[in-house]
């Protein structure tokens, strides 16, 4: 194989940069800052986009589609909203190319300039509150629950893959209600519903809390989030949930009858995840090795090497893979069987370990001879021998082991990271020697975020929501504080 | 409800555009040419991508993401492909917004103009073949048999929901070859898959031919397609899937090394279907009461609603609907128990029957009594009573009766509007009297082709795959043809 993987100890972004591509995860496109997804990445993110669809659609939820295109004016029709998403955004000013006169290929079409430039959206509230103004009247047509599976555009200088890219896919939900309380209670709903995701699926613990006022989405009254540990001790952002109030209502004057007649704004949410979940699910888990994938999202759960040294030898091993290949599948897990023969038992093991496959079986003459087989777990690098009678419940609650472990050591990094702090001195040190999460006492302004995030690039990743009030003084003013916030440096 | 649907046999166009919208299928967006499609219209949607997708991973292919920006440079790499494009697509020119010195909100920030304008995909083969330079450089690493569920941009004056629009969502296949008979095999199996699920699953029979050399896809070198027939005589393609020979595999520069070292252009192949699909599926056979869905698209195969007149008998009809739909449910067949109360029984039997659904149950206290329910379908109209004890089988059975009959009644439609003809007289009265596809000779000029167009409006939807040399000669021209091709006026 190539040259060694940087080690993540040593080299944490180059070591992530690496596994992305040489687990065939993704790569850069010509175009500045756009990603393609290769097949295998895919596969990852496909896994992702069905747990999170039926989680969205067992909570009430249908897809929709809306345009790619918001026109320039929609996005001024929220103060708050034009200032977040304006600068860093595509542009379509014309619809058409023509031969260049001088032959020198096609060019833009001077005549075919629009009235109106279309923003490529970079979130869709302004253009699907519009379009709620005509899908509502009265009580009766609420609440709706839409969400959509799109690509959106947010022009990046600095991009990275998955992490940050210009064009990103992602789900945005948006729903509207009549009441207050029915928004709020969808808002945490769903920031439930993204915690349970991240932490039964994706194997990543997570805080749930909200953002302070700097932080939260422009047009929200409040933003909540999930915040992930990564293991080189930086937060990630893995989710939000909005609260919208009816700030959209009232930029597109969307009201509803209520059931005395009465006309009131309607009240609004918004919710998304993104391929960036793709980064944090490579940062949360990975190895020297390679990838390490939990085996729900694994798109290949286990895969069987044969090993051999000539025909006979193939062909007897290869009628023993046949039958456990069976035997898995019946058992609902994915298995492939790898019988190429233009690669060798050593590289294989090395490229299924790099692909982060959760169990791989080794399958030989012996192993025929003694009714056995050799299994190795990818999470722990462990090899046992099993007998083959007990290959299929062996596996499925190896499964079920490698899930948890790895969800564990996510959980033990995370509480291991998780500092408190009570003084400057304190959080300083924190920061430059361990990193991690900070729980340390703010004085509510933002003045002082700000002042904190200037002098340490630490911001506060959020409120937790499942803290208790304790009186404290805050780490940089030495104001009176109710309650510690959680801080680190972030992606 | 609302004035009636208008007539299809009265005003086609009218009652097409009158089903899209109040079966809450899509609408229009205030951005011009782009289309909204609603929640009710998407959930066919994701049962067709659903089926596709699980259709093209069994023929071995994976899903894959490529950016949606095109370099301006990238289209005009193979020749006739960007003749075809250029005219009719979305150009990014800027990155970045401003508030404008004078207070009248955002304006493009001049400053921000981008050096190579970018164009929204209106099709991937440029950004796809550029990127397969750099996969490929064995054999070893041929096939690639990629997919990708994306968004497309073609600006369009004329629009229409679903059948012609500015942004529509389709896939698109392209994949990599070592030699010409494997690129040539692959473009036919896929339009095999495209026949087999329009048939199979919207019961709608399609002829599979090739294009002309004027029709084909810009940059193949054969471009085939399935047709099928509307239900005013008009023709609707509905898949295409092109051989593209080596043409982009020399634009982008993409060899590999055969087993004996020496380097040669890989041969492609690139196929889609759209969101075009969903007006063929409403236009082949809805009526004048509505949708009529194919019981394997329909989100909702059954639906029931409780007749009842006071709180005692809904209680008791609940129950029941309850334990209906827990068997039909177990019997894997989609249910939907309607008991809002602020819709009247005959208002929520209009409106299932413009929704399409296949099969409505009607359950009141005489059917308690009595151990019955009421049957309706969709397609025929019919009712019946039946025993509420044979409730899963009969309906199982009546399901698949139903997908047939849909299938068999536009079978029937388009065998009686399937017409020879021998002249031009012949030619010409089909046309304006009966529509529908005509089989004529035709000698095999694009002069003679484009003349018939101009003339008549008809254009050649295909040279059928499926059909017999035979001797003739051109109803225009009158000079020798070896073979009857398809004519037919076309959306």
């Amino acid at each position: 194989m190539a040259q060694a993987i940087p080690k993540k100890s040593e080299d944490y972004s180059g070591w992530y940069n690496e596994i992305v591509k040489r687990a065939d995860l993704a790569e850069h496109s010509p175009v500045r800052g756009c990603m393609i997804i290769k097949p295998y990445g895919f596969s990852i993110w496909e896994k992702m986009q069905q747990t999170l669809d039926r989680m969205f659609k067992e909570t009430g939820h249908s897809n929709a589609y809306f345009p790619i295109f918001v026109p320039k004016s929609y996005l001024s029709k929220e103060a708050d909203h034009v200032e977040g998403f304006a600068k860093e955004c595509a542009v379509v000013t014309h619809y058409r190319l023509k031969n260049s006169d001088t032959g020198e290929g096609v060019i833009v079409d001077p005549e075919a300039k629009l009235e109106e430039e279309l923003i490529i959206r970079p979130t869709s509230e302004t253009v699907i509150w519009d379009t709620y103004k005509n899908w509502i009247q009265s009580y009766r047509d609420l609440p709706i629950l839409v969400n959509q599976w799109a690509n959106v555009v947010r022009w990046e200088m600095r991009t990275r893959l998955f992490l940050r890219t210009a064009e990103f896919l992602w789900q945005e939900g948006h729903t509207a209600h009549a009441t207050r309380q029915e928004a709020e209670e969808e808002t945490l709903r769903m920031l439930d519903v993204y915690a349970t995701f991240a932490e039964d699926y994706m194997a990543m613990p997570v805080i749930k809390g909200s953002k302070t006022e700097s932080e939260k989405f422009p047009g929200a009254v409040d933003t909540y989030c999930i915040e992930a540990l990564m293991q080189d001790g930086k937060a990630l952002q893995a989710g939000t949930s909005h609260f919208l109030g009816q700030n959209f209502a009232k930029a597109f004057d969307v009201k509803f009858a209520d059931k005395e007649g009465k006309l009131e704004h309607v009240w609004g949410t918004s919710w998304g995840v993104s391929t960036r979940l793709m980064g944090a699910l490579i940062m949360a888990h990975s190895d020297d090795d390679g990838l390490v994938l939990p085996p729900k999202l694994a798109p290949i759960e286990v895969v069987i090497v044969p090993i051999y040294r000539n025909d006979e030898q193939k062909s007897m091993v290869e009628d023993k893979a046949d039958v456990i290949q069976e035997q898995l599948r019946e058992a609902g897990i994915t298995v492939k069987f790898d019988n190429r023969d233009t690669h060798k038992p050593g590289w294989k093991f090395a490229e299924y370990e790099l692909k982060g496959v959760p169990v791989r079986l080794a399958l030989g003459p012996k192993d025929l001879e003694n009714g056995t087989v050799e299994v190795a777990r990818r999470d722990t690098r462990e090899k046992e021998v099993i007998s083959l009678e007990s290959v299929t419940t062996h596996i499925k609650s190896l499964l079920v082991d490698i899930q948890d472990n790895i969800y564990k050591r996510a959980f033990d990094y995370r509480a291991a990271n998780t500092s408190v702090a009570n003084n400057w001195e304190e959080f300083t040190n924190i920061l430059d020697e361990k990193g991690g999460f900070i729980e340390a006492h703010w004085d509510g302004t933002a003045e002082t975020e700000d002042k904190i995030k200037e002098e340490t690039k630490a911001t506060i990743r959020c409120i937790p929501i499942d803290t208790k009030d304790e009186e404290g003084n805050c780490i940089y003013s030495g104001n009176p504080s109710k309650r510690r916030v959680i801080f680190a440096r972030a992606y």
